[in-house]
């Protein structure tokens, strides 16, 4: 499952090849990619708050991307918006470890998807250096139905 | 100023040349980038939520950039957080706007700044392709002294 990944984000993602995000756990429990600091330096020798939002976007990405596959669902996932928080620098190679949300938000999420087209999710993803957590992201992304080319609009749209 | 601006932006964050962001206006009312979907696409063919969130803290920290250099101060700038609500796909070559905030606030961060060594400012950047704003960032970015490598740390941190 970590090839299939990888191989979707490098098709479906163009830029995730410059910031070398790689992913290295992609499992239903937590999908996690890694990212070296090099390609994300910052002026400061530190890693581009930029390169850490996309990469923490890819990984909640991936996730609900994980979540949809392993439910044979074929649905395209956007994000509406995103928080970030920036608590210290990032001072080499990184992980943006996002974990699964409660199984309760999970089955509401998809029930919603079956119903309408369109299912919801906030998710949450720890950014973590050689130090330990450095950044916290936290987006609300959402799963639409896409058949043939058309996505399916949701009912009150 | 543009090239300059742009000289920093590729010096500073080398990431930005594989975002292809450029320069296009750097005064103190404004300051934009522009950047080519083609670069920055997603797999629907619209533009990554990640590029345009790392586009958009750039516009916001050339914007700051800019009023330190003004100013003849030697800082660093860095984000702390930010918020980004992404209302539409963006569906073409897309631009990153940085107004100036009010000139109260300004004069606020500045004289904190002279003070502590520290000075905060949050800054709204609007994300636009050929139909009008799709995007729009909100980050708290921090000014902090730099003098021969060392930040001087702030007093209550």
């Amino acid at each position: 499952m970590i090839a299939a990944l990888q191989q979707t984000l490098h098709d479906e993602f163009p830029i995730s090849l410059h910031l070398e995000a790689r992913v290295v756990r992609a499992q239903l429990e937590c999908v996690r990619l890694a990212a070296p600091l090099a390609a994300n330096r910052n002026h400061k020798g530190t890693a581009f708050a930029g390169s850490l939002n996309a990469i923490a976007t890819l990984a909640a990405w991936s996730w609900f991307w994980l979540l949809l596959d392993s439910r044979r669902e074929t649905a395209q996932v956007v994000v509406q918006d995103s928080t970030i928080h920036y608590a210290r620098p990032v001072i080499s190679d990184f992980t943006a470890t996002c974990d699964a949300p409660g199984m309760a938000t999970i089955s509401q999420c998809l029930a919603a998807y079956r119903r309408s087209g369109r299912g919801r999710l906030r998710l949450d993803v720890e950014i973590a250096d050689a130090k330990g957590t450095a950044a916290t992201f936290s987006g609300r992304f959402v799963a639409e139905h896409f058949s043939g080319g058309v996505v399916v609009p949701p009912p009150a749209l």
